[in-house]
């Protein structure tokens, strides 16, 4: 072992050792969430002018003293805004910070903003109003990315493509009818995100530390100055409750898992061997030595970018997993997952709507792949059914029969001769070639939510009144 | 190597060897279903039978092949309920044997049911179907859970017991306030499934492989027949999307999550040092060599319980990232998560809801416990604040010097004399006493959601209400 | 709410409802293991076996009960290989059963088996043997796998395929050397489950409860009898710790990750589009309607399998999160996720190598995809520096430069003439284009681990040593 | 809609728009790596110098260009450690800030650093370095660790405290032996990493792009010259794996659980309710109202800090789920978990180490939980075997009568008399005394690994060898 411990002490001056420290070092640093939580300093500083101001409201603060503190929070805010607020690691974090600046500003006045409340309230009205203002901001997003994929559905709304199932062409079918596959998983993922954000909108403030307190104030008040639908009803449950971010972030993690799905699609599309699409060279890198070259390296990204996402609501889980009631400090762990989380997922969405908006169909090569593979024998099967009134099983063994016949004789199924045809079911007659295009395969799927051209025209209509 | 190899042989003759069986078994063990999927057979009937019965309708069938088709799948579906169906792996899921079956029952008739549609929307179908009537279920069960909660928390609705931060005691809460805060959980839980419910009640039945189809079906009909809201806007949709799962599984989790912290909360409380509570013999576990002892099993694995939980909806969303559209065979794994997410849920609220039924709180041992560690310190800074208008922080301080000299004499605080506290603070009264009491001090905890016994009594109200 | 309560109560008939279960039943279902712990009939047998010869030997018990513990062992084992013990939830457990069981074959003297033991150290006992047999099954299992792999690879030591960056190819490479990555990552998984085995194969026996016993016990026979390394060390932590099962399930996850990535290639491999391979009938589904089609079924099945392998590995880490020493029931929910990951594992791993030892690989097609988009411009780059001393960033450029001019005259690089070479680069001479086929490009290749034909075939003689 | 448009707009303005940037700004956003992987600038600059030294030595480079190269590389290495290099993100990542520096300092030589390997290559280099590094830190992490476990528990070799079974008391321990029982599991977890470390100490370096290279390199002496044992064996698998990643974040996960379960005992152990240990001042933090008070802050974090290791467990293994070769943009996103892991667990490891240093035992209060509960009713159990040769199951059958007994007159197991004892079982001698004291119960567990002083004692002995 003295050999590993050699090379441990030559490492240990450049990695710099924790143990060197002192226990007060190792303290401030697993204590202190400062260099995370000044993302909040806009909705702690907009928590403590509305509980200032119902203070006033309720007799408990002087109008003298409530007008010193807003004055004091608003000159706080614009420091903050402009960067000009050194932030101190033996302040904790960002509430102590504001704190100690507007008693900086305005003396002992500052010491009465905490009457009636407490950390504990304060904290989880501030992260409230930030995850509700982040799913604001992803709801726009949303909106973008939809309406991106809506101006590409349009443009392709006859365009013919392969359906897969098993990366296997099955049917054909439209490309904007692919895409509109992809702006109902959207429309959900706001949705979810909706309905999150209904919920979370309740007002903590007031809560205190977590038994509620003596003083007369107004929650309501507090909870409507904040934009907040109500305050919540049970104060431990206000201060101990964290389950608005686990459900943000399962919102989030979905909308991840959407994305890597089109994700894996535009880096399969932009192959070679499939040449279904070209990527800009906005979202694409190129190599200096093959100049041709296109990598999908945002695809990939955004393709990744939902392992952090997931991972951030483990991580939010994890921590909760048998946390007592009411305030642990466990939970000064839920911000940093929410934050990255929110910061990865928009960034994907900026990605991918850059991608989706800029990217080109190879329309030829599209249409030859959905041509390909006997891809509407179902529509075979179907006509023997429809016309020939066959059972839906015997006209599928049926339609197998002459796949096989063409594949023998290496043509396609619309080369097949009547006589070829009808040597397998004598009940086919040439209407039959009818349904061998893929244009007419396509138009034909007419029912509700199908491929035909004009039922996804009317879907992007749809969609476009929804958005609007 | 040898060595090892020759224990190898040993085990593998006990253990069977994968590798002995040839590619045929290999691939009916990892590619049939029946053997989780049979648990869908009364949703995959019930959805054949709105399917036929929409046929007819459409005239796509005929009446009397409709009518053979009705009276064979109920057939099909006493003999399910009566164990009668033999499952056999080579006819891979349900839809096979319900199909098989059905064509021994009916004959050729059978071949025609499978018109218009495709495996791949009507096992949609039939999972969107389940899921939908598991979450009935926990919103039942949800119900009960929190019945059972409000029925304890008026019983010990002025029960004084301490509130904690850090498993420290803080202030002193009564034991209605803290079993209202898993009630207002409970409750977003159960908004949270209506909201998934709302979500996946589409029907993507009609959708058929991916690309809809040309029969005129009526998938509004079979979507009302369903009880489904409306049928899904977009083939490719219905055929790929799994969200419903994921939401589901989330949904499932934060609850978990919940009532692990439940369970922690039971498991502390009924140890010796804490002896809050007693559990009733049903939900606990004795030792025959101490009859005494009753080990809280259930509440351990409840707690428990949220690992399988959280692990069910990673599965998924592993499962899904990066898959393209639309239906891929990977999208097979995406039932036993849900079955076993359902199953521990379920349990894990029945026997909750069972120990919250049962236990007995030890009323003495909380109030002194709530009674200890100059718990009503901050009603001394409140009544500073508000009596003698000192501002928050100095109220603080001068409060600690109080607690400190309490601390020194060995006494409660309720033990200085005034004189002790006046030579700390002049302003204090004999007032003051009155806010030194357990009792006084969750009384006066009157704010919205505060602990104090008449809020705890109207919460309850307004909890019945929503519940009844 | 009176219409969602109507529909619960006619859903609630047909699911069964918990709520109408008495605690008896819940606590029943959520206490008992039967339903899964009987998988270790043979581990708690073999423990007991051992058990029982070491108090003998200790002279704690007599010879005559001894024997009788032995033979009526026995016997129950029979029983349980032949099925004929039928298993009773109320006996709980798996060694219950088989404790019931031995008393009624030999009366009281299996009430002395039990002695210096416990159900703690008991139960740790049989699951670190399962464990230990999983890994000697699942390392049987890679040794197939890579040797499968080595067949394909050496019978393909020459085939050229493209080099894959991003999905997009980058430099010819030997369909040997691609499948040889594959055999280095089975190979160290197989390195980490060793080190997992070797690391958990120890005795937890005769920790008893928790604390070790009083009886003269000789834990180091025990241990050698079952073939463990030594006894563990701490008897709170041999009854304690769970670490092993996370080390397992986290080798297991990770094999599932390699597994998942190599049928991610099956899959695109055998699309139409990349038509790099055929899979075999064995492991592929057909459709009745398509009989040419091959869907990579089992492949998108061991690409998902590692949602729940994962999954399983998340349940018990969040299990085992926060849990105080020493035993708590929670830990009950040790051993469903590691058979499960074991079943799915080992089905996967059987599943994969019936793909790779039956699938065909279609060598025209990737040599033609591997010699198109100028594959061998590094080649002419390396070609720069070695020959001409051209700093390599300085030949990237030149070589770009010539990649646009074949580009824009729509040839391949070799078509380029050498005036047309010159013309970039006047230090270009015609020995150029012996570096610009992918047959030359691949032998040049000659570095450690580099795909040249004479590494990969090497290297494959090298691992058939190390599997010998 | 638009009420929610305006809100939108509202807020937009304060949280800027990713999507008022344009294209080239979104891509440089998702596509640059160096904000966090400029934390590799010491493994980059080593693995160029060992690349620059080999090339000299295999004569592709001139002795001259590497000289310069040499002393261009210590010049930048100075700069990166005096913070004297500004970040560029057009810049990307640490490969190119290096790279351009030194064609700053050196002029065209720089350019031929880069013969003879890629990006791809030399950024797995420089990870399995930090790696390797992370581990060496976190090795002697567990040294500090569990050397200060060892301190305290030969403190406390005799220290009697209850050994709990579901947070019930189950037997007397020592406290010792339950500081041992983290000494075993830190002890695990080392040998854990240990293996981790010697399996990733393998060389990529000239893999090259995936292929190898053409040029006559020598990996052997680049690997030797980084300290790895050898270089990688198959270029492919050199640029495409990062299993070494999760493993390691696999050994982390696993120590955290480890830590989380400690914190979790420290949290429960500091209540008032338990009152076992009083953590210093250091460790835990006050209240300003309540300076009595001491929570325990930073157990709690350490117990929370599980979560994001596990996140970032998840987080990598989602990244590489279903990744094709070779290199793909998805692996960029395999530092930042690393990185936060290693972080968060050296953290929690300095902190849970300075508590287990300065806490204090409350002897007293441990001793008189131990002997509540009648804890030693086992061992008149074992006595009723071990003396009166009752078999095990009938000897605990009446202990629990003389329990029962007791608990009816509410004494304790001593003080029953000789007689009420024989009436139970008349072969009770009053030798059975013995047994009942915690002090004997617990000298009396001798056996291997038990709790008794002596082997404690020995084990620590052991312990202290080992690590020395």
């Amino acid at each position: 072992m003295s050999d590993s411990t050699k090379k441990h002490s030559a490492t240990n001056l450049l990695w710099g050792g924790r143990f060197g420290q002192g226990p007060a070092e190792i303290m401030a640093q697993i204590n202190a969430s400062i260099s995370f939580d000044k993302r909040l300093y806009r909705q702690d500083i907009a928590g403590s002018k509305a509980h200032a101001d119902m203070l006033v409201a309720s007799g408990i603060l002087s109008a003298e003293d409530g007008d010193a503190i807003q004055a004091g929070l608003d000159q706080i805010l614009g420091e903050f805004e402009r960067g000009e607020i050194a932030l101190d690691p033996a302040l904790e974090d960002i509430h102590m910070h504001v704190e100690t600046r507007l008693r900086d500003l305005i003396g002992d006045a500052a010491g009465r903003l905490h009457t009636a409340r407490s950390r504990n309230d304060q904290v989880a009205t501030d992260f409230r109003l930030w995850v509700r203002e982040a799913i604001d901001q992803l709801d726009l997003a949303l909106t973008t990315f939809q309406t991106t994929l809506l101006d590409q559905a349009e443009a392709h709304a006859d365009a013919i493509m392969p359906g897969f199932t098993h990366l296997q062409s099955a049917q054909p079918i439209t490309v904007g009818h692919h895409l509109l596959a992809y702006v109902e998983m959207a429309s959900r993922d706001q949705s979810r995100f909706a309905d999150c954000r209904a919920r979370l909108n309740e007002s903590p403030l007031g809560a205190a530390a977590l038994a509620g307190t003596s003083f007369p104030i107004d929650r309501h008040a507090t909870a409507k100055a904040l934009g907040f639908d109500r305050p919540m009803a049970n104060s431990m449950d206000a201060v101990s409750s964290r389950d608005f971010v686990v459900e943000f972030l399962a919102c989030c993690s979905i909308t991840a898992i959407h994305l890597s799905r089109f994700a894996e699609e535009l880096v399969i599309w932009s192959s070679a061997q499939f040449g279904f699409i070209s990527l800009s060279d906005s979202f694409s890198t190129g190599s200096s030595i093959m100049p041709q070259k296109r990598n999908p390296d945002a695809a990939e990204l955004v393709r990744a970018k939902v392992g952090r996402i997931i991972g951030a609501m483990n991580t939010m889980m994890i921590v909760l997993k048998g946390l007592p009631l009411a305030y642990s400090k466990d939970m000064q762990e839920d911000k940093e997952p929410a934050f990255d989380a929110f910061d990865s997922l928009s960034l994907g969405l900026a990605a991918i709507t850059g991608m989706v908006g800029d990217m080109t169909f190879n329309i030829d090569r599209l249409h030859d792949a959905a041509s390909a593979g006997f891809s509407t024998a179902t529509d075979i099967a179907d006509w023997l059914v429809r016309v020939a009134d066959i059972p839906f099983r015997n006209a599928h063994h049926i339609t197998g029969t002459l796949v096989k016949m063409a594949e023998d004789k290496a043509c396609m199924l619309a080369e097949l001769t009547i006589e070829d045809m009808q040597s397998v079911e004598p009940q086919i007659t040439t209407d039959i070639y009818e349904v061998l295009s893929v244009e007419n395969s396509v138009a034909s799927r007419t029912s509700f939510g199908g491929t035909a051209p004009v039922g996804v025209r009317a879907a992007i209509q749809a969609h476009r009144e929804r958005l609007s």
